[in-house]
């Protein structure tokens, strides 16, 4: 790419100014363009394999551990799952021009509030080199230009990948920056990158804590935070347990180390001898810790601390507490949650609505999985993460959550008196 | 107030604390507040203005200048004007609760995305007395706890105001940390107050550009910004030209002060002429800055520097640009703008609609004034400010842009497979 040599800024401006061309460009055109970059993807599977193995050895030959590698790591079957994955973006809805309202004036002034997109969307990643053809599909199917800043790990895969969807976008009309890969990845290029304001619209932190808290620290762009979920299912003394048990089996083991997965269970008392019981033998293999009350039911399992309540563990463990009421597991959620996905098993109506009401999270469900709090699940089609802030966007995050709005105002001459 | 001797971090937990239970409060109950504390500020209106007393006095012994001192100053009618305020936001309607959408899922899961409010909402303001029972009002009624931090200027005022305040709400039974007052106005207290991450869920800096980019720089809870207004009347090669000459005579002189109000004209070359000398003598009295070929029209008006295009005047003093094309216009309206307010006076169906969609701002404008871009003058009842930026809120901001919503999923059990 001739964009190697160029400062970031002068990158951010390449994508800020496809941003403003590819705002403009008709939906049939971004599917065409996300179209023919899948098919390049699937083309030129042996130069993007080749480049993905200068990135495995590297990562071998520095002693990375297996699991990471693995992330790393593309084959033919990653590849053409990339391929899908930005075909499925060119056949979902374009957001674009929607009118989310209108009204007349009693002046006469006519006010549309349209939606448009953001402009230049920044994205910091970790190792896994499909998020770059995942994050640039969105993107540009929503009118915005990628403005991707990957790991130093995944470098020569995000070049080879960034560079096939350059040229397939192109193909299709589309400005070839609406896909900008910074190829620096020092740290200092990632804090310069969170501190071009006036270039970036929106930066999306994609990776764990020590991203997060340098995003906070230091980013003076707008940013959406995608947070930790420590995702809880309280079984309320009138749940069917049966039906809880299956909910919670499937809360925590169906994938653990996703972040709608649950991390704690809350228990009511009057349930909690029958309940604890039934759950340990289906939960088997997953490690309990529990407080004082759930160890006298279920004296095997470990006492679990303050610090495991706040713990999202990304693994087969759960802590467990017993709660005297409602208005103690309430609490409980409300102190430890992330304000992700919390959960209710219960049949009494006063109980789930008291709990969707007082829970503070981004979604909150009655006797169903927190496992469904997903772009895909929700019907969006892909998302972009799961935002657990309160501004802009809260849970999962489809195209839409890539837009902002703009108020479109038509007179025929009135001033302000 | 007991509250004087707390931590900044405690204040927050109260206001915390206070934000969980108004969050549940039927509107009713606000609107009794609203009106308990309307009624407070005018029967204590000798207790509020011996304090506000104080803060004159202090202003004026400091040498502070009499434009200042007046912002500050409080009387009968400003007291008035306030309770009116808090009546009005009592007789708007409640934001709450409002579901924005409703869908099933083909596994029978339910799922409606409600309007609920932010939690706790931050400002920081300047030396305007009267922001404290505005911003409160309007917290309030969309559920939210208002944890106010104003200037050091004004804190007898303010601290008289938050008392009455509490007073009115907790008659009506709303907890009386649904307003807090900061009452440490070190700029120390600041920086902390815009890390309280965890209690505060939305700040909204009210002040110049030094507060602003102290935020960007310490801010780690999130933020909205009610940033500067740069905004510009194009008058295209079609327009009707008298329309224009009142059109740009209002956004300029009505009121030249607020952040609506137009810095910059940019005029076609084609109507430059005719229109610039019509323009000269309906703007008596306004500074005039142009560009080379403006001047070489209006002979007697000085040199526009790119920084005069680039600023917002606040006051009658306007910057004259004549361009050769509409991609001129727009080039240059994105160039210079603020992302607030831009208009234009044109008669040609395709001038406007390249206008409306290429030029990136909060609001655009066809043959109106840019003083239209206003919470009253969009039927909002009142605005806590115009966000210029594009996440969450963008353009005039009311009672809806102070909520959030959440995903509330009802399910009979369901599993993901």
């Amino acid at each position: 790419m001739a964009t190697t040599q160029l400062s970031l800024p002068d990158l951010g401006r390449r994508a800020k100014a496809a941003s403003r061309a590819l705002a403009l460009v008709p939906t049939a055109a971004k599917d065409s363009g996300l179209q023919e970059g899948a098919d390049l993807l699937q083309s030129r599977v042996g130069e993007i394999l080749e480049a993905n193995g200068a990135d495995v050895s590297r990562a071998q030959e520095a002693g990375t551990v297996p699991a990471v590698v693995d992330r790393l790591r593309l084959d033919e079957s990653r590849l053409e799952g990339m391929a899908a994955g930005l075909r499925d973006i060119a056949g979902l809805r374009d957001p674009v021009g929607e009118v989310l309202e209108g009204w007349t004036r009693p002046n006469g002034i006519h006010i549309d509030r349209v939606r448009v997109p953001l402009g230049v969307v920044g994205i910091i990643y970790e190792n896994r080199p499909n998020v770059t053809s995942d994050a640039a599909g969105l993107c540009v199917k929503s009118g915005n230009a990628a403005f991707l800043r990957g790991s130093s790990a995944a470098i020569d895969s995000n070049r080879a990948i960034a560079a096939v969807l350059r040229e397939g976008f192109a193909k299709a009309g589309l400005p070839e920056d609406s896909v900008v890969l910074v190829e620096d990845t020092s740290r200092q290029s990632a804090t310069e990158f969170m501190r071009l304001r006036g270039i970036i619209d929106c930066l999306i932190p994609r990776g764990g804590p020590s991203l997060i808290s340098a995003v906070l620290e230091h980013a003076t762009v707008p940013y959406v935070i995608d947070g930790d979920g420590n995702c809880h299912v309280y079984v309320d003394a009138s749940a069917d347990l049966e039906m809880a048990v299956a909910l919670v089996h499937n809360a925590k083991t169906s994938r653990p180390s996703v972040c709608n997965a649950a991390e704690s269970l809350v228990v009511h008392e009057a349930v909690a001898e029958r309940f604890l019981a039934m759950a340990a033998t289906a939960l088997e293999g997953v490690e309990l810790v529990g407080d004082e009350a759930a160890q006298r039911i279920l004296p095997s399992i470990g006492q679990a601390s303050e610090e495991d309540f706040g713990r999202e563990f990304l693994d087969l463990k759960m802590s467990v507490a017993v709660v005297r009421s409602l208005d103690d597991a309430i609490t409980h959620v409300n102190r430890f949650g992330s304000g992700h996905s919390e959960a209710i098993v219960t049949t009494d109506l006063v109980a789930a609505r008291r709990f969707v009401r007082e829970v503070d999270a981004a979604a909150v469900l009655v006797n169903a999985s927190t496992r469904f709090v997903d772009g895909g699940e929700f019907g969006f089609g892909a998302e972009i993460g799961i935002s657990t802030q309160k501004l802009h966007a809260r849970g999962p995050m489809g195209l839409r959550e890539l837009t902002t709005t703009k108020y479109l105002i038509h007179g025929n001459g009135q001033i302000r008196v």
